[in-house]
């Protein structure tokens, strides 16, 4: 019989913390009865964010084709709808039932490309974009192809999403950590790049690839221009590929930052010569659509014998479902003005953004009333990364330790703090240390994702808890 | 920038010829305005099969409930499934928007534990059942699991669907290959797997499973109960992991053939201690909803802390897409007697069984007509394994070579012939040592998914074929 002695070791290993212990323990909770706000994952239509009527027309009737035909239709759906599912099954005359490309639909592949062409007016291939399952099918396929041994590492941020740690451990890679700088909005900075590749490559390791996230996750932070051109310089001098999760690219609430894609970026430097992979999903944004398990990749700079191999990766699995296909294909061809869809979609979409806004604002502006607890307000993605300074046990000296020993420290204290969080208010979040921090520093994710009347009792809920936590401390 | 020569070479080694060389031709010949016919790939809707309005009536009103509340909707679908979009919100309210728990929503866990308790008349756990994006995901998920270091050896048939040879590569394990007897319908046999056993462990490799597919992909055969016994017998003596690739249990052509589980044969042999996995698809069957990505794995006897590394690795993935994970339900709990739906569905999947049947039955007979061809009629499946006796060329003695000579010569010619059957006829189908075949023997695979009037024309295509270039290999 399987026992853990017959498990790959790598599985054994890798750690994905946003469905870790904590939300075991929260779903234990819910069975018996507890009502749990669930924060620990960028989940929108879980927690009441209503789907787009636009995309939820379209799949609607790209499912069941015969409703065209009826007479009640054209009073159920919009007009562009109806137009849009009729493009659909010319284009795709086996629907959502066949497999597809590899790679994909190609008509959808060509909205990607024209959508990149018009957000970042650059040229962009739909020969070189992939239709996945989701972001994160993106990101594993791309670190499949890009590591060869057990020596080869890949530069991850710290904080980063866990998927990049689980994954690289997996496949039996190196994680190269960088730290966020949390004093300068948690920006990249080319001296800690230097020396964490130069610690790295001192330890006979092989760095093959850097990942940024941008917006961040879990920290909320949105790039610059110059940071993405630095970071483009430090890939090109170490040869480097870029891989750039840019899910959260809809997701920017201030009026001075913007979003820059590294593609963008890349094409203003003339920059030929550094492969790049950006991913995207149907999951994040104003849409939401976790379930459908949507996004696409798209690769410049690549060699054509370096992407059919990435192509036949994709064909093992066949291809992407295609439902997210389709709902790819709605966030990437949205109605236009004049389409009959066009002021509801507009309307639903703002009315997301600017909940989100809002919601971001109150809880950075609230949490950083609570002595102890500190976050730089997110300005962009779904997620603030909220420090926590807590007193030190009796006896324990941090200064004597280690920053190993600081790190293990610190990652039993911020876990105990938000199971403590959990079992006294039911709010479920992910300890820091599931995603790295800087030793000697705790924090914890939450998203900004729930409703407004529930962040407002939420913020509440957290300051109350942490005072007595605090107290209970100080007691030992 | 990135080159093959960057490539994880475990990806660059991997082969999947369902969608190699000969059906990227395809593809290229199409796209010059060539019909092509493709037999290359079980993708059923891509061939003209329906969709049941049953599963597809479910999927439009799930993506888009708001019209459940219209006064057409009565109209439009049946009460049975107005009713069961309901249950199914009603169970999950955030349908088809959020990521669900890992191993899927728990309400289709339970309805497929209760399709296999019906199926089998034996217990099932839901707490044992993972959803899965399609059958290849489940099966990628349990070898990842498995192959711990390239030492460990996973016992495959031979021809086999490449997804497990592929799978192997890609994770750096060792293919065990065994032969399946053509001779006696491709059953399994025990000395054979003895023997390939023996020399595997000779050569210092670790036996860790052992895949069965069944019916067969691509032999199209149907195992009997002894036989799957036997296999039992073998996996538990061996201590090997049983992987059962059961995609196929509703395609069984034959009155005196009955497809029987692994679980249910193992059940009865009161087996306890030998892990089994088992793995389903909606993409098979009478639904052929390939697009859908759906499919569920089922675990026996395995260890708690193993099955947790299985949820963890899931989880890295967030879960299976929805719309797959409600289409296994349709799949696992479909229409009732009594139900409004219920005589639709059963004329729909008939007529689909119906036609499989008799396909299978002029593809196997008209073939077996054409000297140098023979074939196995299939009794299961959507395959054919087409055996080919085409005459040497001059100068060339099989008996003076090596079998890997053998393999490597056999190769170039079972490609050669499907090139040009491609090239003259349209008819695209994939050469049997992409499956792996005996040394010495020559194979193609065909599907029998093309409506019933292109079988017709294809033997007759494949008949004017095979004349003509058994006479140009005369001729050299």
């Amino acid at each position: 019989m399987l026992t853990i002695k017959d498990i790959n070791p790598n599985l054994i290993n890798s750690q994905y913390a946003v469905r870790g212990k904590i939300v075991s323990r929260a779903q234990e909770l819910e069975a018996q009865g507890r009502k749990i706000i669930y924060c620990n994952i960028g989940n929108p239509q879980a927690l009441k964010q209503k789907p787009l009527t636009f995309v939820r027309q379209i799949l609607c009737l790209v499912e069941y084709p015969p409703l065209l035909e009826k007479p009640e239709t054209p009073k159920l759906f919009s007009k562009d709808v109806i137009e849009r599912v009729k493009f659909i099954l010319k284009e795709n005359p086996s629907g959502t039932g066949a497999y597809t490309q590899s790679a994909g639909i190609p008509f959808i592949r060509k909205a990607v490309a024209n959508f990149i062409e018009k957000r970042d007016n650059i040229p962009s291939d739909p020969d070189k974009i992939i239709l996945t399952d989701g972001a994160s099918k993106g990101v594993q396929a791309a670190l499949t192809m890009l590591i060869k041994s057990s020596r080869d590492g890949v530069m991850i941020p710290i904080p980063q999403y866990p998927l990049y740690s689980a994954t690289i451990t997996l496949l039996g890679g190196v994680q190269i950590g960088y730290y966020l700088d949390e004093t300068n909005h948690w920006q990249l900075n080319e001296s800690i790049l230097v020396k964490s590749l130069a610690k790295a490559m001192e330890k006979g390791i092989n760095p093959v690839a850097i990942a940024v996230i941008n917006p961040g996750n879990p920290t909320g932070a949105v790039l610059s221009y110059d940071n993405i051109q630095m970071i483009i310089n430090f890939a090109k001098k170490h040869n480097l590929t870029i891989l750039a999760d840019e899910v959260y690219q809809e997701n920017v609430y201030s009026e001075e930052l913007k979003f820059y894609s590294f593609a963008k970026v890349m094409y203003d430097m003339n920059e030929t010569q550094t492969t790049l992979f950006s991913f995207h999903s149907v999951s994040k944004g104003f849409f939401g659509e976790c379930g459908h398990r949507g996004g696409y990749l798209e690769v410049r700079n690549i060699g054509t014998d370096a992407f059919e191999q990435l192509i036949k990766l994709q064909s093992i699995s066949l291809c992407a479902n295609v439902d997210g296909q389709i709902v790819t294909y709605a966030m990437v061809d949205p109605p236009k003005e004049g389409d009959e869809s066009y002021d509801v979609y507009v309307t639903e979409k703002q009315s997301i953004l600017n909940a989100l806004k809002e919601k971001a604002e109150i809880l950075g502006t609230e949490l950083n009333k609570i002595k102890g607890i500190s976050v730089d307000i997110p300005k962009g993605a779904m997620y603030a990364f909220v420090k926590l300074d807590l007193p030190y046990e009796k006896g324990i000296d941090p200064n004597t330790m280690s920053d190993e020993e600081l790190l293990k420290y610190n990652a039993q204290r911020d876990f105990n703090y938000c199971l403590s969080l959990l079992e006294e208010t039911g709010i479920c979040v992910v300890p820091g240390s599931g995603f790295g921090q800087l030793p000697g520093t705790m924090h914890f994710r939450t998203t900004f994702l729930p409703p407004k009347e529930e962040i407002e009792r939420l913020v509440v809920l957290i300051r109350d808890f942490h005072i007595k936590y605090v107290d209970r401390l100080r007691s030992y």
